[in-house]
């Protein structure tokens, strides 16, 4: 072995425990939403804040820059293992540790504020904290901008290879059409019915696991449990699942599932070769939002396997007040204006990431001050869904993110959904009989297609080239456009 | 500030943070045995051995020799931390890390062997990696002897303070006492009633969950789940239990149960001052076994307490062939001869652990060669139960214990019922309504008594003399014996 073979297999070696000691954090969070008793909350911070700091210290590790001077790449793999270490180092040390400290720090306690002003609807009592999580996140894009765009340097730690431009150039070019078809779909004479009854917890439970089944969900890597924001965790072998039960709205916990069951595909997918490595887990957020949509939506929201779907829930709920398959799937995906983002439907969801787009990055930018945060949201509220916001938890104070420092993540939801979009059109056509399976509530087809081209190769291309090769065609918002106008059209019967 | 000081609180501030990470990887130990899906056990291993890694550089770190030379205990309670750090660092540092290595390797290899083994019935397949496993600690017991003797280097990891003297002595003097009381009992007219019926699983766990709230188990720091082989795990304020369910015998469920909840109380119980330091969990391996089995023996199948369960069961299961309390009484505490230690009585439980004492002692000194092991075992079974062991896996392949590497921990056990004799006859002097309480199902002002007189202490005192304090007189198995010897006489009515 060559000096320069040597340092990547040292490198890779320190690398790997270095994962695996992520995977371990991972865990713990897992835990700390789903299995912790409540009063362990004060010692788990400790725990996990304990696990930062050796995650922080292996990841500034100054033998990192030795190894990387040093390391060859013998082949593609190597080459993009290398490419995913340099880009985190170059970052880590970008960044002051104070800083960093810093940031964690505020971070935790603003969640905590920003939880109980929610509840309170106190916007007053949120935004000082706010306004210190941007100024520290505006000084940590600076140290990372190296003179370009502060937000530009934010989306980079979400999204490798996007910029504000070019997300903004897609928002310009999804906006017309979706609100034009919202304002037809809004105007239409038929409207689908609502499904109405009472849906035991159990009973929901065991759908949700049915359903994780029908995607192929790997139950031997995987479980399914509650929380209270689903989410799901771990990479490699062990990639769980979390749903929640809303015992009027079963909608909720079927497709809370359906949409994590995609982000556990992606992980469980991955080529078992990368696992613990910088390749073993997806590629970027908007690429694993591609997978959670187009399971969720696109498959999950589909006519043929609602179909199955109720089916399926004649058998096991007591009437529910829709007559036939067709208002079942009518019933799935009605259109209708609301406040929250994560309840929106797939003619609403966008229009609510936009305004968040536009709103975060004239915070970044400094355009926005903190103070006037809520009218602007208000007012643009008002102006793209023709309602007033009536208080603040319907309004700004709804999502986590900001309390989190996660500016310029939003609009990988959206990307995530155009990529669905690009995906299902490439699918459908590979598999032109995909919908007899779903219709017999078999998924597994399109699971099968997706990881043979997608989510195989997790970190090995940048993630608008891993879209582009499964597809075999460039990426664009056109597609989820054509399938949105297509599907609300006819179901709307416009 | 001191430099003699700043030296103790930047020693004390490192050794939080690896206390904290020591109750991450217990944390990922019981995710393993509960939760973990079966398909991520291979990548488990990579994530406890680089949580171990992590957890080893730390107990070495050579700035632990500087701070340790530099410190100064203001007070009792700093002393004790640095006696507990001391004695840690002294022994990693005698063991090198290669050694280490290899042995946690070998384990790791023979509990996967003696799994299978045990599975089989086939203990040629065993021999050889006991063989090294025994062949690699008495090497590392002579790094920590310093040419003193091996298996009291070994007996140190669990019980500071004690030796193969003072246990051998101990069970000399246990003995000849419960030889004739085991003699005497098997040999009485009156034999007690066996429960006999079908125990439903959900009905036990809820039994269980209120026989841990009956013994004052804190909910909000704690959970109870199923395992394979019940533990407990976690200390501060994360304290789990877990138990196991079988269907036709539901004492194994609650008293699995019960006995878990005296460990956790233990650890629950400890001054939440010492929560991630040295003197936060349990001062030894007796000590602790002392709780677990004072909860579960004195207490729980008592007399008093038995009664409570009587009517408890009456309400939730199906006929169970028992007439009234006082049966229920007897078919709690029935004596009868087995070959699983851990399915032994009260009467039984010790001798099985002085021929596991003896064995291994035998092992450790080199006076007994592992291919011998099972002739020994068997004829020693023989001499002191009677019967032949038929096969292996009711012989000594039924515990995991040696495979790990663990010996030096079998006489823990009965120290452990030692103590919980002695604490039993003090707690009753202290509490003389006890069983009032314990008749109502309300065993916490035991729970109560045990924390203010022994849990909150943790690790400040050495072993033995926490235990002496709480009692007020020196430790010795007689409390233990005249309790048995009452209690087995006059319910086999000798």
């Amino acid at each position: 072995m060559t000096a320069n073979n040597t340092a990547y297999a040292e490198l890779m070696a320190f690398q790997r425990e270095t994962e695996a000691l992520a995977q371990v954090a991972g865990r713990l969070g897992w835990d700390q939403e789903t299995m912790m008793p409540r009063g362990a909350a004060e010692q788990r911070a400790e725990e996990m804040s304990a696990m930062e700091g050796v995650l922080h210290a292996r990841r500034t590790d100054p033998r990192l820059a030795e190894w990387l001077a040093q390391a060859e790449a013998p082949d593609a793999v190597a080459e993009a293992n290398l490419r995913h270490i340099r880009r985190s180092y170059a970052r880590q040390v970008k960044v002051p540790g104070a800083l960093a400290q810093e940031l964690a720090r505020v971070t935790s306690r603003a969640q905590g504020i920003w939880a109980d002003a929610r509840a309170k609807d106190d916007v007053a009592a949120f935004l000082p904290v706010l306004a210190e999580v941007i100024r520290l996140r505006r000084e940590e894009a600076a140290c990372l901008a190296g003179g370009g765009d502060l937000y530009d340097a934010l989306i980079d730690d979400y999204e490798p290879g996007a910029t504000a431009a070019s997300l903004g150039a897609m928002f310009d070019a999804m906006r017309p059409r979706l609100v034009a078809l919202r304002a037809a779909v809004l105007g239409a004479a038929h409207q689908p019915a609502r499904l109405e009854g009472h849906f035991g917890q159990e009973a929901q439970m065991r759908m949700a696991r049915d359903l994780a089944a029908a995607f192929g969900y790997d139950w031997a890597r995987g479980r399914l449990d509650l929380a209270v924001h689903p989410f799901s965790s771990g990479s490699g072998d062990d990639a769980r699942i979390t749903t929640r039960v809303v015992e009027s709205d079963p909608f909720n916990c079927f497709y809370s599932t359906i949409h994590e069951v995609g982000h556990a595909c992606y992980e469980l997918g991955i080529d078992p070769d990368y696992r613990l490595t910088p390749l073993g887990s997806g590629v970027s957020m908007g690429v694993h939002e591609s997978q959670s949509r187009i399971y969720e939506n696109q498959l999950g929201r589909g006519r043929a396997f609602t179909g199955w779907m109720f089916g399926q829930m004649q058998g096991r709920f007591d009437a529910f007040g829709i007559a036939d398959a067709d208002a079942f799937y009518g019933a799935v995906n009605r259109v209708q204006s609301g406040f929250i983002r994560t309840e929106a439907d797939e003619v609403h969801y966008n229009l609510h990431v936009m305004m968040r787009f536009d709103l975060e990055r004239a915070l970044i930018r400094g355009d926005l001050a903190v103070a006037d945060l809520e009218a602007a949201w208000n007012d643009r509220f008002r102006a793209d869904f023709g309602v007033e916001v009536p208080r603040a938890s319907l309004g700004m104070l709804q999502d986590v993110h900001w309390s989190c420092g996660l500016f310029g993540y939003f609009p990988t939801y959206s990307l995530g959904n155009v990529y669905a979009g690009c995906l299902n059109l490439a699918l459908r056509r590979a598999v032109p009989d995909l919908d007899d399976h779903l219709a017999r509530g078999d998924a597994r087809p399109a699971t099968d297609w997706l990881r043979e081209n997608l989510q195989r190769h997790g970190g090995l291309y940048e993630p608008r080239e891993v879209v582009r090769r499964a597809c075999g065609f460039e990426p664009s918002e056109a597609p989820l456009l054509d399938y949105l106008e297509g599907k609300f059209t006819a179901l709307y019967r416009l």
